[in-house]
């Protein structure tokens, strides 16, 4: 079928329901990040393929809107389809509400999989449109119908993680959680973020691309505990340990029974961040959602010791790969006639030697030259290039770890560079250095943080338009909350101080639209440092060893400060790394984190 | 009268009342931060005179709470009087809210004069009292009855400070304000703080020490405006200018009757933070109270072009007394048995041959070896001490000026000082500088930036216990908001983003007990720097004109750009100095602002 045939389909469908417009999201059932490709109903109908976007068809129109990453992209492949593009954020562009409220008629139907939106999002929207009394309408997938070879929603086997690698029981964590329900006033709560599900039943899966994790619903009470997954995803092994634990199981779509059948007086917690609408909507009259932020959330961010010394190995074991293949960028990659996505596929074979490895941690990000400027550039067969004997070529990579999850940044000299560019690199450097370093009061935020790895830059009036770094999941998602590290003060954000065991990745960058990207990152974990007179106070352990390259950095835009704690780092990679490096890379090594002086 | 004299004869007026306890507290009817001897009825009743402190009378016991900077101090005043100290913060003493509600009966009255405390205050105080239905009662202020001598409410002349000082008409200020009130939804807007009225009608006084402004209230209509003053402070003069600009007088004490008397369905704006209970209690049945931050405070902050240019001369005559201040310190000042007390008087001294000059913005803290580390200290005739040829004064002072208001610190070597004194004033420079030096992107807060000035001495395990910086009033309040340099985020307070125009105070410390106390202190102006492709970025402008003491700084501390931005501050004082200064202060002068190196 033609885009246009599609559309003619919907519209029919539409017109039996009698709805005015029907809107197609981008999230899977559960908010997550990447979504399977059950989900992609949007890139389906319209054609584009971009990780965030809206589709909204009217009777006589189709536009989508998506935001200024994916303008080029969805220009190209929304071109003859007849779907007008949205710009999100350019001056004479109407948000979709605003749009829905100049366009739809008083009292107008709207349809979408409510399954699909958040209870937050769904709620804004719904108070934008009751001045219009417009009303959500259908529940139903409208695409379904119409979409005869969709991928079948994954069931992919569920696996349990182990005790040795969560380092704390399943039992254990269903007590913790029950004990923040009880202290919220909740009876029950309904877990919906698949890596809190996954983190709080030790369980892992593999149905969304780059998070193994699977698909899945708990509905948890003092008493009982129910997993609504997917048929035949659960082996039997599993469902024994689970049912020790005191977890029955149940099918995956009966999660919205179980929730309408809660009985009256019930007090239910739902995170509206992550709990979708029909979720949220099938609570019970006579029972109480209770909309607040999920108790799972900080639990998992702060990582217990077994987690913290776990990650220390994925760490090594991905530096070892890492500095194997930074060897040959340095030395081969270009005889070889690499491109971009052969040097992504070169890293993943040396991540594979390492038997913990399981996957990558998100779609790698190998940049050459102007495409370093591109934040979320990804090399497709179309913009793939090769690697010549020039300037940087930026790397920005992770691997997920039974031991744990990796995401790293070098930026990456492959021949000569200009002064600019090794300006921008030691800028950049100097940023990530003073973040590195910080030791701060018990009680600090990200946003106070943040100054840190952007002074630098500011100071020369220079800046990135990313946050400096973020949460990293336990094999879970690479991005996670709550922490953040953005100078960004919102007043109805959830501030979050850092705690110890907590672990979030330092990566301020600079990018120069045509010419090239800069861009440094290790994670780190948050330590005790001391406790004393003036307070409680932690530092900062960089998990992540592999050597910055050299021939980026002009040692003599360098503190005596900053070079000492460059070569103190240096040398805690050589250190860790050598012992476990074929003697080719480790003499390699040993030169490229010998002592830099001004 | 003694103190059990004056608090039987209160009892007894509680108790023809029916009250179960009476409240008498430290604040005026404005929330100012210093009050009028008027009311100083805490202290008048219970001896003590600190700055905070709240005495709660019972049938058979009184008990006063105050804050760890007045233990010793309240120890001491109240001895004898049968007063007990509750000593807030430590860990068996109840709040005032917990005591009261256990030693309270079910049903209590309790009294207090509700202009004495702020609406927020008063709210959070019901709120908890309810639980046991204890209701406030009185609204009286039956101390006065028993205060033969109370010294008079205060009617110091009311004076025009005039355009060529506030850069902005009275009209053009209520205009503002009037479209802040519409923006609002308000009908009426009753002004309360002092500073806040002081500014909008462009006129000072001198009611309250330390800060020249006079008693009076604004009732704020659209087409009317009534100040509420006190009889005999305003002139004919005065008068006529009010009138010209739509502004009425009455009497003080008249507002509560112009507030009850508004028609219904008003909506009145009412700062809570600032407006006394009796105020938001006077809004009649009908009418809406709108508690909302007063739309003046962060006019008020943003200093116009003529503040900012006045600003930069009042730092101009500071600096050139300071200067001469410093000199005399280091050079005479031992030898002539000086002392914390008559150094401060000469300091004033120096001051007062500036024109402009009116008076101390707060009582000086002049600080000699340990008692350098008690953060609130103010040598009185008890605890002042000559001053000798080694160690470390502390110097915290600051003057009102016609043209704008000073707040400086400075740590001044008296002769030798050992190794530990130099590595803590070099530490607190080194964090001094680096806020001073900060460029920023329009949005920070004080939030974002404070650990540049606190880094330093955190990466030592160290800090201060007190905030980095606050805003500083026009000829008004020497601390005023909403900005304020701190890094704790609270998610309840108003997080505010600096804005050109701004000015700040940049005052890291490090204070050891027993030992000696640093602080180091500029007023930086907030200013535009560059909008380019990254952003709008902002710089700070030290409006301080005064050496660092050479003595008390290690080079070896600094790093180059430090050393660089300390040199380049100090040829600046002296190329701003030099020509207003007599030969010898400036032939000095030079000598301790020559370049420093390592």
């Amino acid at each position: 079928m033609t885009t246009t045939e599609k559309l003619t389909a919907l519209r029919r469908a539409m017109a039996r329901r009698g709805l005015a417009a029907y809107l197609v999201l981008t999230d899977d059932f559960h908010a997550s990040e990447y979504v399977g490709d059950y989900f992609k109903a949007r890139e389906y109908l319209s054609g584009f393929t971009g990780s965030a976007g809206t589709l909204l068809v009217l009777p006589s129109r189709a536009l989508l809107w998506t935001d200024g990453r994916y303008f080029l992209q969805a220009e190209s492949q929304l071109a003859g389809s007849g779907i007008e593009l949205m710009r999100s954020g350019e001056p004479d562009v109407p948000t979709l509400e605003r749009f829905l409220l100049t366009e739809l008629e008083d009292g107008s139907l709207l349809g979408f999989d409510t399954r699909t939106v958040n209870t937050a999002l769904a709620r804004r929207l719904g108070n934008k449109l009751r001045a219009k009394h417009i009303r959500f309408a259908g529940d139903e997938d409208l695409v379904d119908a119409l979409w005869p070879d969709r991928p079948p929603l994954s069931a992919a086997p569920v696996w349990e993680l182990g005790i040795d690698y969560a380092g704390e029981a399943r039992a254990d964590k269903l007590a913790r959680v029950r004990a923040a329900m009880a202290d919220e006033g909740a009876d029950a709560f309904v877990v919906t973020a698949l890596d809190e599900l996954a983190w709080l039943l030790d369980l892992r899966g593999n149905d969304v691309a780059c998070t193994p994790v699977f698909l899945g619903f708990l509905l948890l009470t003092k008493e009982d505990a129910v997993l609504c997954a997917r048929a035949g995803a659960v082996s039997e092994e599993v469902k024994a340990a689970l049912t020790a634990d005191g977890v029955r199981l149940a099918d995956y779509e009966s999660i919205y029974g179980l929730v309408r059948a809660l009985p009256r007086g019930t007090r239910v917690l739902l995170d509206g961040a992550t709990a979708n609408y029909r979720l949220t909507q099938s609570v019970p009259d006579g029972a109480e959602a209770l909309d607040r932020p999920s108790p799972i959330v900080p639990m998992k961010a702060v990582k217990n010791a077994v987690e913290q010394e776990n990650f220390r190995r994925a760490h090594l074991a991905d530096g070892i790969a890492l500095t194997r293949f930074l060897r040959w960028l340095k030395c081969d990659a270009v005889r070889e006639g690499a491109t971009e996505r052969s040097a992504a596929a070169k890293l993943e074979e040396y991540r594979r030697e390492s038997a913990d490895y399981l996957e990558p941690s998100f779609d790698p990000i190998l940049a050459y030259g102007p495409h370093g400027a591109i934040v979320h550039y990804e090399a497709t067969a179309e913009t793939d290039v090769p690697l010549e004997a020039r300037g940087l070529l930026l790397a920005d990579t992770g691997g997920h770890y039974r031991t744990g999850t990796t995401d790293v940044t070098r930026t990456v000299a492959l021949g000569p560079v200009t002064e600019e560019e090794k300006r921008a690199c030691t800028l950049v450097l100097r940023g990530h250095l003073a973040l590195a370093a910080a030791r701060f009061r018990a009680g600090v935020t990200g946003e106070n943080l943040d100054i840190l790895a952007r002074g630098p830059l500011w100071d020369e009036g220079l800046d990135y338009n990313h946050g400096t770094g973020h949460g990293v999941g336990y094999l879970l998602s690479v991005h996670e909350g709550p922490q953040r590290i953005h100078w960004n003060i919102t007043s109805n954000a959830r501030h979050t101080a850092l705690e110890p065991g907590m672990i979030f990745s330092d990566e301020p960058g600079l990018y120069l639209a045509g010419k090239f990207g800069v861009r440094l990152e290790n994670l780190l974990l948050v330590r005790e440092a001391e406790t004393n007179a003036y307070g409680r106070f932690l530092s900062l352990e960089p998990l992540t060893l592999a050597p910055f390259d050299r021939d980026t950095i002009d040692p003599s835009l360098l503190s005596g400060r900053e070079l000492a704690q460059l070569n103190a780092y240096h040398a805690r990679v050589y250190e860790a790394l050598a012992p476990h490096l074929d003697a080719e890379t480790r003499v390699w090594l040993r030169g490229v984190t010998a002592p830099l002086g001004k």
